[in-house]
């Protein structure tokens, strides 16, 4: 089978800034590195080990990077905002006002849970993965083969509690690595921005250019005197990584080489016609309006500053972000031609399968038998996602997690389903405890109420009878809805749980099976009437998962071998793993006749703010040092001012935030943060005259430091180069 | 008194491209007008009987040329809307169509009251004006006698109907300027593209970049045998300018030369500190209340599709259109420093006239005496503002107009107000013809009852007494404001007033002030109950402007005198008479981190297309040739494709709408229509950096007419340069 390794020397013409590399596949694209800039030595980078690799880390979502040898960890404002809202009190709002940490006892802890994974090695493991499976294994079977494959590598693997170990499919299946990290969980907060920096242009700003926002904020790794990971303590001490990145106090230029390394979570740019198809034309448009409806309920049903509203405000910002994101990706694709090329790349594989036998048995049928499945997947799509939706809302998803766990602790712990257990029983128990956080009766009622008289119009075929039977739905779609019948119904169900109370969802946790059945409480109940049958379309699902893990790989085989007929590298699509893009600092042409230029300066920042707005109001002394051209020692001639955020032409995507955007010599010159509009539908389709990154530049967040938020000892623990 | 004329051989190095000048300036900036990139002798242009300045002409409102030795006329397309809409049946729809004429028989009569003006002559008459009037006159006197003066020049000059005469107010009354027309009112349409070319982008893209619009129609002037104008006639010829302009079918490059003549309305580049303030910070944004308001109410009473909306869309229209005007001018206003930037002017001034005994002599208690005047005339603006808005209403301002014409016919002729007078009575009957097109009594209802209720709350010294007594309303802010009393007093009035009757509204236009008063309808009992007291308001008014008609003068003759002794050069504000503006095609920066581009394409026009919107639909055959890339002689390399619209820095303004863009060498190169949304504040303040003038360009017509509407024989007529 052709391997993703043999593309190297190939040309790379097509776009030259596409691709999320794998750290081993840069010895075989060295001489396009070299040639569009890299000055360090692409082999050196492979090494986990070693300089520059070493030096990030994943905060597991989010990257970050180490940028002293004291364990200063530098990532995006937003990547840090749990733990600046968790140390933020009334008196002392950390997230309006910032923080600064002077020296290493001013540090706080950062929120429970808040970790620093240093990547220590990499291993394919596709043979233990896959290897051993007997070509006879399939379906569910199949899937359940590969789960249990994964989860002995891992239980192998994690020794301690100081690592944590995942195995990663590349190519849909085709590859497994499996990647284990060191775990440091005594992360304390070093620094952050005022919000109206960190956060500036909010949501009206995000996914936009021009911005002006300084997403960055420092953490510190401690480690024990002995240097091994360990819970928090006074005699902690900071953790001296192996490698950590100099900072270029000159940040960048137009057209000047910039590469980001970090941990891009999930891209689809393999998929097949008709699954996009699908994607564009169905999946996005219906989950944008399902996304307005819900933004809509909540806003009806909680007024603006009520204490409901503000329980609410970070699941609508969720909604609100997503729903603008699937508006863009419809809106793309609309406005180009990713079918037309989809469908051209899919005529040109099955003409070159078909142009040899040997192709022809090989391959002959994958492309059909991957279409049935991905259309068996469709055809209950939208019940699915509507009650997906109904599940998002708090009591029937902390009820059902909760009878899950039940379930699940009757297995032994290595054949739980991820998310269930022992490794994850910190993250589970710390969601129990966060709920009434985000919770309002009346608004969670609302909600439910809403989708549920959508759903109970859906033609029979697309009904689960069970739930149906729960709420005394007709699935006669002639027959009316009686909403008052259920908004009785939810009034009771809501009046008469218990699991609004922490204590309740904590108890829970430790209950069996049989206590569920017999509790009256009705949140229970409901979960438990469900359960069974949604473990019947978890199984056929698994069916199917099982089923494409089979027919994937065979796909992106073909597509691989195609790709490499052709000279074109090839890159797997992003699964959260480490990563490699690099590319150029440029700005782009978002519409006829506008240009957007590389770079935002102060004076912009300073134009778009407004007094006393959520999002766009700046304190004092930051549109001081503006107006008096207070520049430092960052002044850029070119740009008459300090660059503030800067666009390049990165192949990113979400799990990217955070991470360290490098110069040709590794140096840092900023963090990535964002993407622009455009490049939303970046996920399934790189655009070499659309797709931009948005970073904060590394002369902004020293000018920042030094001038506005007297934070000149963090400066000075840097290694600043210029 | 310091002369406007003798600014010329100064350096004017400020704004290149600021200044709307008058012919006889052209001389005196010779030197910058050739450095600039004029090809042409500036001297030539200063005669208006020759080429390019005969070929210039204007359709009172908007300017338009000769494109043709047959008397071809091009303009705007939404200058010439009202005749396209005109020539529109239901089965034959014109406006959405387009419109060719594939010989002079098929060429259709423009909208009644069409005029082609040629100028004649322009003579200095600031002697006659104001020479004669004795130093004791002042006020009103004053007032009256100006307007007396000016009038008889006026009857002096229009010999007969086949001239038109007006005198021009320069630098606040400084100069006078007595323009001669030959009026040509056997006019008609010989060209217009559809609306989805003409006016694509519709009220969404009005004011904006970029810009994708086909904004240009074709008129043709007819004469007599004779050559003299003439009512329209089978046995009419074309018109032969004295010069018309070729046209450059290569259109310009980024940092031409370019030039606008035309005819811009109004600006008020002079106006003191104190009139800004008040104007940005309460006349701007009350205006815009005000319209909003007027939307509000006019939706809310006529729904979407009906009969009444339909017929209040083009007031619609003009509420929003000037609504997003104002908005545009407070939000350039609080963004920029205009205001500080005037401060600093003044100081300056008074600095420089308290310098020197003879300037303190002279005018050294203008400022503050024009400061005491404009104070006066904002102390009612309150009351005055909000009762025009309620004399905007349909069958008042009929009613109004009527009663004053009765009162006016008492007069001579050349006593009577402007309007009033026979040369006016065209237009007059006219307005009144068109009155049902745009009025629905339930609207007109609602929108008085809106803002009366709101002028109820006004304080007692802001009131209108007869005002109040007409509609029985108290003055004690404390009272209740009853709305239903009112209601039922406008049902009562709208049932039984006959204005909504063309053969009435035009009976009434020959009765007497006696049969105005001995009338039962109640709306001509409104405007007589009113007029006495809204005669004694004009007096008063006019002795103000009398009163500012001696001051102001002075003010603008000590600031030319200032800015001569700096070197600078001035022009006096636009006042609809004859104007060039030079400058180059480019781009602006309306944001920081973004660049408008100086040219938009046809593939831009593409990807704004929407089927089936009433803004950004396309016919099929304009969309064919876009995506067959079908561009003809007209491609541009750069570009990659056909420049549609273009960006200049030139200093237009309303009225220049219409006006041909012209190259070095005065050849056309396309038409200025509109500017960009951050020069809207440009009618107070030229930014350089921000003024931009927006072009349908020369290539889109010719490739528009080839290409996609069918009109080659118009091409043909025009003579092409490339």
């Amino acid at each position: 089978m052709a391997s993703v390794l043999a593309v190297g020397s190939a040309s790379m013409s097509a776009h030259a800034d596409e691709g999320m590399w794998q750290p081993h596949q840069l010895q075989e694209i060295s001489g396009k590195l070299k040639q569009a800039g890299l000055e360090l030595d692409p082999t050196q980078m492979e090494n986990l080990d070693q300089f520059p690799m070493n030096a990030i880390i994943s905060l597991g979502g989010c990257t970050a990077s180490f940028l002293s040898e004291q364990g200063l960890v530098v990532t995006n404002h937003h990547c840090a905002y749990g733990s600046i809202q968790y140390n933020s009190t009334e008196e002392k709002n950390l997230l309006e006002q910032g923080f600064v940490a002077k020296s290493l006892s001013e540090e706080l802890q950062a929120a429970p849970g808040s970790r620093v994974y240093v990547t220590e090695s990499l291993t394919k493991v596709t043979d233990k993965v896959t290897g051993s499976i007997s070509s006879l294994t399939q379906g569910k079977a199949y899937f359940d083969a590969i789960e249990k494959n994964q989860k002995a590598l891992v239980a192998e693997c994690e020794t301690s509690q100081d690592y944590r170990c995942e195995v990663f499919s590349f190519h849909g299946g085709l590859e497994y690595f499996l990647i284990k990290q060191l775990a440091i969980r005594d992360v304390r907060l070093v620094y952050a921005p005022p919000s109206s920096i960190g956060k500036f242009g909010g949501d009206t700003d995000n996914w936009m250019w021009p911005r002006h926002t300084g997403d960055w904020s420092f953490y510190r790794a401690y480690v024990n005197k002995d240097g091994q990971p360990a819970d928090y303590s006074k005699d902690n001490v900071p953790f001296k990584p192996k490698a950590f990145l100099k900072v270029n106090a000159n940040g960048v230029e137009e057209n000047d080489y910039v590469m980001v390394l970090g941990y891009p979570g999930r891209t689809n740019r393999y998929r097949t016609v008709e699954d996009v198809k699908n994607q564009f034309t169905w999946v996005y448009p219906t989950a944008k309006r399902y996304r307005e409806e819900y933004i809509d309920v909540i806003k009806n049903t909680a007024p603006d500053q009520s204490e409901a509203r503000i329980k609410y405000e970070s699941t609508l910002a969720g909604l609100a972000n997503y729903a603008k994101n699937y508006g863009s990706m419809v809106e793309s694709f609309n406005k180009g031609d990713m079918l037309k090329r989809k469908e051209k790349e899919l005529a040109a594989l099955k003409a070159w399968i078909n142009a040899s036998k040997k192709r022809q048995r090989q391959y002959g049928k994958t492309l059909a038998e991957l279409d049935k499945l991905i259309a068996q997947g469709q055809s209950h799509q939208a019940r699915d996602l509507i009650l997906a939706y109904i599940a998002r809302t708090n009591m029937y998803s902390v009820a059902k997690r909760l009878y899950r766990l039940a379930h699940e602790k009757n297995k032994p712990d290595a054949e739980r389903k991820k998310g269930y257990q022992e490794r994850d029983m910190n993250r589970f128990t710390q969601a129990m405890k966060r709920v009434n956080r985000r919770y309002d009766a009346t608004v969670d009622k609302a909600v439910l109420a809403h989708f549920i008289a959508q759903y109970a119009q859906f033609p029979a075929e697309q009904r689960n009878p069970v739930f149906d039977e729960f709420f005394g739905l007709s699935n006669n779609s002639n027959k009316e809805f009686d909403a008052k019948k259920l908004a009785a119904k939810l009034d009771k169900m809501h009046s008469n749980t218990e699991l609004d109370q922490e204590a309740v969802r904590l108890a829970w946790m430790k209950k069996s099976v049989e206590e569920f059945k017999a509790s009256d409480d009705p949140y229970i109940q409901f979960a438990v009437s469900q359960y069974e049958h949604d473990q019947k379309l978890e199984t056929q699902s698994e069916e199917l998962t099982g089923q494409l893990a089979q027919i994937r790989p065979q796909y992106m085989a073909a597509m691989i071998a195609f790709k490499q007929s052709k000279g074109e590298p090839v890159y797997a699509d992003a699964n959260s793993s480490l990563r490699i893009t690099y590319g150029n600092v440029k700005g782009y042409s978002p519409q006829d006749g506008i240009t957007a230029t590389p770079f935002t300066t102060l004076e912009g920042m300073l134009a778009k703010y407004v007094a006393g707005d959520h999002e766009f109001d700046l304190f004092d002394n930051i549109r001081t040092a503006i107006k008096n051209k207070n520049y430092g020692a960052y002044y850029r001639e070119r740009l008459g001012s300090v660059p503030v955020n800067y666009l390049s032409t990165l192949d990113i995507t979400g799990g990217n935030s955070g991470s360290p955007t490098l110069n040709g010599k590794g140096e840092f010159v900023g963090l990535a943060f964002d993407g622009v509009y455009e490049s939303i539908i970046g996920d399934w389709d790189y655009d070499a005259k659309l797709n931009r990154a948005i970073h904060t530049s590394a002369p902004f967040m020293l000018w920042t430091m030094e001038n506005v938020d007297n934070a000149q000892n963090i400066v000075d623990e840097l290694t600043i180069v210029k």
